[in-house]
């Protein structure tokens, strides 16, 4: 049985539109792969062009932790901002567990979270 | 047997010298009842004036969940970087366990980070 | 004669609604003992993470003159605004005197300004 | 008697070398007509791509006065860091008194500031 | 035969409603001298004070180039949207050919863009 | 004959060395296929988390063809810079002639500048 007809693709716009993190604190470009209600691949570009490089830090810029955190969260949460009856609601986190850092992302870089 | 011939308070000043992470991405203001390698009390205050209220969110500033995260990773470090050998070093996340939000926190408010 | 049926306690949302100033230009937290037209007392809290601290200093951070004398500023500001009629209003300086910087604040720091 | 051998003329090259505030908080761009220790004419010109003037205000965009306190303050500074025994020293306000706002000022003007 | 009837002057509130970009990428102050459709002068003042001196250069601040070919094609796309038909639409560029830069600028200086 | 000896890859940490632009004017994260004074090709990643998509346009956030021109020119300038003896020289534009723009760039893109 497939779940296809539920798959969707958000781009930047479908993002703005169903979630309420704004600049600087929208991490998240595009999402793929969404089941809704189930499971989504987010996609994060990685820029020096972006607030944290210069102070994390000035002679070896890397993403901070929290900052891939928050990137998986926001890819977590549209799972579910993506059925209308939801959309734009905000949202904040309850808890956190078993999260892994494998290895240092720079720019050029992109952070793919997979959640099943 | 007394811990207190250890126990430190590091200021702005000291937190700046001991640890890399610089504007924006340094979340913890004072650390008070610091045992070098076992605990410490860490202060953030949180103001209007910071880049995230803007972005989460424009009608009803609270602070993230990942900036309260690294908060309090930034404690902890500082319980291993106050010691001299450490001083200075750059440090990332290995993985995150066991957090649980229990309040919104809005300006005006403290975050104070205990760990044991 | 009681003037506690008049006493206010604005916190941000109540700011943000009530007068123009928005980030990174809004510095005043909470106003609390708040008597429309009288007196008030303005809360700023002071964190490293603010707009201010690298350019002064990078080795020394430490609040501007000008940032405590518009925090100041904006609280008496609100002793009008916080009245309906007056609410939204975009307001600026006429003229400022007799203002004394007692000591210099640090991050980790609250700037309680009171207007009699 | 003339005190012409004292004049000097500061760019902004100089004006970051004779003091220690920076980006965003260095508000003067150019001192013309300097007497050490005496007088001081400073320049600042404003544009609307500062940080102030989305927030101060969207719909309006105009200077903040204490924006326009700070930078007579640093003009009247460089009166005396400009002599080589005070170069790059940090400085704090001690007081105000009687500064009075004349009119508003927009994008695209000057203000200059004439300390005597 | 005179041009006057259509002479225009733009100030930055006129700016700001009939084009869409927006703080940091708004980089024209005032338009002078309009004659819609065929020429225009744009002002852009340049002061510390803007997000790119820091960091092109540190010790030597002067304007990107890519700001000022910025600044002139903004005043260029004015000579249209001045006109009430085009108001407010969201432009991009098409191509540029033949920019010379003839000078450094500096911080207290004006670009004027002429446009024939 | 090959080229190979001299085939260069840069990543973000020699990008910082060899030139002098720094956040918020750097826009390129790597540097492939680099055939010192010939020919280069560069990556500059987008992602929302940028500056200017706030300002360009809120509603449909794209690259600015000015940045796109930057990035562009800095990968250029890396073909010169990234020999010894011309790394870290500050540079500017002397002309843009050409350029053409053939399609909105979006977050979650890459910008690829081939120099021939």
């Amino acid at each position: 049985m497939s779940k296809d007809p539920a798959l969707k693709t958000l781009d930047i716009n479908d993002i703005i539109r169903l979630q309420r993190n704004r600049y600087p604190v929208l991490l998240v470009d595009k999402v793929i792969d969404l089941f809704p209600g189930e499971s989504a691949t987010g996609i994060k570009c990685f820029t020096y062009n972006e607030w944290y490089f210069p102070g994390h830090f000035d002679d070896d810029p890397n993403v901070p932790g929290f900052v891939q955190v928050e990137s998986l969260a926001q890819t977590f949460i549209l799972t579910f901002l993506c059925e209308e009856e939801f959309a734009g609601m905000k949202t904040s986190f309850v808890s956190i567990n078993n999260v892994k850092f494998r290895e240092k992302l720079y720019p050029a870089r992109f952070c793919i979270c997979m959640l099943l």
